[in-house]
């Protein structure tokens, strides 16, 4: 059955491009777009009309880097340094999805709070534990989220309680690669946590079940600059931190790769060459005090870029706080090169935000017909002189002062989930 | 009448310390605070008690610099550069409060949204106007929020629509100073907007009556490289921009000086010597990319430091959003000197929103007897794992994630406004 969003239509097209159709409709058949018009063609006239007009209806969010498991410790521990902040808080808060019970509530809820800030499309890092994130993935499902999840691999560095055995990796990685042939629209993802984490025996067959079944990878790159010393000293063989996923064939098209702070040239070719993509966690670099990642660099090298929330690193849940703060990053880059280098705008955010992640899914960028319907809608008339302002402006202003009452729908993969 | 709050009271005492009263008293009398306790005491068994169990209560937040007519613009334009952004935005925005009725429609917003957030207590600019100025303070004082409130003075450097002649700037300072009098919660500052915009006549003149009449005295100081080279052009007798208000009698104790992020040891000695405060505006200086104030060195050379939202340049007017960013914005100068500066903690930037903004205004940190009652009431039931952890846990997690509708109650001098 054919059915129609009516009201306004803000999508980006291409990075730094933002289109609006003023009280536009978007027509949709199950969960695809058919197309957008200024006028509704007579061939829909007998379509079903959902009625937004004066509101701003958007793609909905992707975020390309998560930590599921630390959603409980979301705003907490952001005065310790990074390794205290892992082992007081992090592994902690990942160990209790040993108990099922607790996963199923607090996923429950993650999922909820997601779909409330408008994110319908996820890369997600689970904990250890298959069992949990088997839940993880069900809840997610039944929020209408989709993307990608990974059971975590760790087999070194880890905490006492929290750690598996390079053979119980290998074990409950397949178990979980086989239950998760029962999802639909949530697909399993490797995700060895990072290099100090995962001993040379466990990366080589990560890379080798990879590549044997096409599976995708996404992994920590180059955040600060202790984890890339001790990278260094695990890997005395290797120049640069890249390489060490490189050897054991986890350095290919569709990997995801977040932060990559310190990625130097090299390394950036490596990652343009390869067809890897980078996921910009500003909020997160800010936070633990990493650095922050040189985004305006990438995106003149063509390098793919995507947002991510990292929470609990990140501390923002809500896909436009992230857009501001990968601004608000990006300009302290700017500041730092004595304004040299320009910064973000909202409309290169937005699209990273939203047109890139789908991209990375496989869509084409904004409201494309053809793509499977992520959408928001935004009810901005709280806010002051709404009736006097632009399309763009009320576009920008809802990046800056959307609260998470005022997205009043969401739809993703063509059903209204909010 | 005595009346008591019952709940987890939350507050700083000093810089840097956090005090939990669980499940504690908080006996008011009228607008003052007669004291916080564990257990209620006996003589005070008959108050009149609002159960507040299981939520947090804290100070009311202190907005210690923000343009009110600035309000309507908030999130737009932030892809501009300064002077762009001045001209395209900035001074048309303010102009528009030549008319009464947008001004009061607006103002009465302001005056909500502000107490929907929490903020009781402000130092705000107006606009030129100085009936939309009254009707400002009217619409805070009708909100319940006290502080200072200025008509700006502005005789050069502005835009053809929006100056003042000095003969004009001056009659309408002493027609706002006397029609201010009938104001009780509400008093009036003199706020020059800043150096390059007031003629040395206009400057010395508020000088004089400053003096004369006792006024406190708010502008900008040492914001962006483009504007202290021009106050150099403007004033070549001075060897840094502070000397520019000194000379004419406007740097004195209780002056507000927002910005600050190229005072050098010298102007900070300055600073410190004569009893001025600095407002920090981290979002602000990230925003419109003028650099970051030194706030960690200001607060271990003892200058008083206040926070402010600086809407619109801030584009944020939670001041727990804005204490948030004034941390970032502090571990990014944590970053840039390779960790050497210690970062603000939430302590810090807590006692900084809170205690350090009711001492400008004369009273004692945290909910001190004898201060007036300023105090929000925070719900963080709808987060995961409240019931297991400490009270110090949730006050960080509250700074991080309370959504305006989280806060169920708020009061200004005594009085719910919330």
């Amino acid at each position: 059955m054919k059915r129609v969003l009516h009201g306004n239509l803000i999508f980006a097209p291409a990075c730094g491009t933002v289109t609006c159709i003023e009280n536009g409709y978007l027509v949709y058949e199950n969960d695809r777009i058919l197309g957008t018009f200024s006028e509704l063609p007579e061939r829909f006239q007998s379509a079903s009309v959902e009625d937004f007009s004066g509101r701003l209806i958007l793609p909905a969010f992707t975020d390309m880097h998560l930590h599921a498991p630390q959603y409980p410790m979301l705003g907490m521990g952001m005065d310790l340094p990074l390794l205290e902040w892992l082992n007081r808080y992090t592994f902690r808060a990942e160990a209790r999805f040993a108990d099922p019970d607790y996963a199923r509530r607090i996923y429950a809820q993650l999922g909820k709070e997601l779909v409330r800030n408008g994110t319908t499309r996820v890369c997600m890092f689970s904990s250890l534990h298959t069992d949990a994130t088997l839940i993880l993935m069900e809840e997610l499902e039944r929020a209408g989220i989709s993307g990608y999840v990974g059971k975590v691999q760790m087999d070194r560095n880890g905490a006492s309680y929290y750690q598996e055995t390079t053979e119980q990796s290998k074990a409950e990685t397949l178990r979980f690669l086989t239950a998760c042939e029962r999802f639909a629209d949530i697909r399993p993802i490797l995700t060895p946590r990072f290099t100090p984490a995962c001993s040379d025996e466990l990366m080589r067959w990560l890379g080798s079940i990879a590549n044997e079944r096409n599976l995708p990878v996404q992994s920590h790159l180059s955040e600060n600059t202790q984890e890339i010393a001790l990278v260094h000293r695990l890997h005395p063989d290797t120049e640069r931190y890249w390489e060490t996923y490189a050897k054991f064939g986890l350095w290919k098209p569709g990997t995801l790769m977040a932060h990559c702070v310190y990625s130097d040239e090299v390394e950036r070719k490596a990652i343009k060459d390869y067809g890897v993509s980078v996921v910009y966690c500003a909020d997160s670099n800010i936070n633990i005090a990493s650095g922050i990642a040189p985004i305006r660099q990438m995106l003149t090298e063509g390098i793919p870029v995507l947002l991510g929330s990292d929470i609990a690193g990140g501390a923002q849940l809500s896909m436009l706080q992230v857009m501001q703060m990968s601004i608000r990053g990006s300009k302290m880059k700017t500041i730092e090169s004595h304004w040299t280098t320009p910064f973000l705008s909202v409309a290169e955010a937005f699209y990273l935000g939203t047109s890139a992640g789908a991209m990375y899914f496989g869509e084409q960028p904004g409201f494309s017909a053809g793509n499977r319907l992520h959408a928001v809608v935004i009810d901005d008339r709280r806010l002051p002189d709404t009736d006097r302002l632009t399309l763009t402006e009320r576009f920008e202003r809802a990046v800056y002062r959307t609260e998470p009452g005022d997205i009043v729908a969401v739809y993703g993969n063509g059903r209204r989930l909010k």
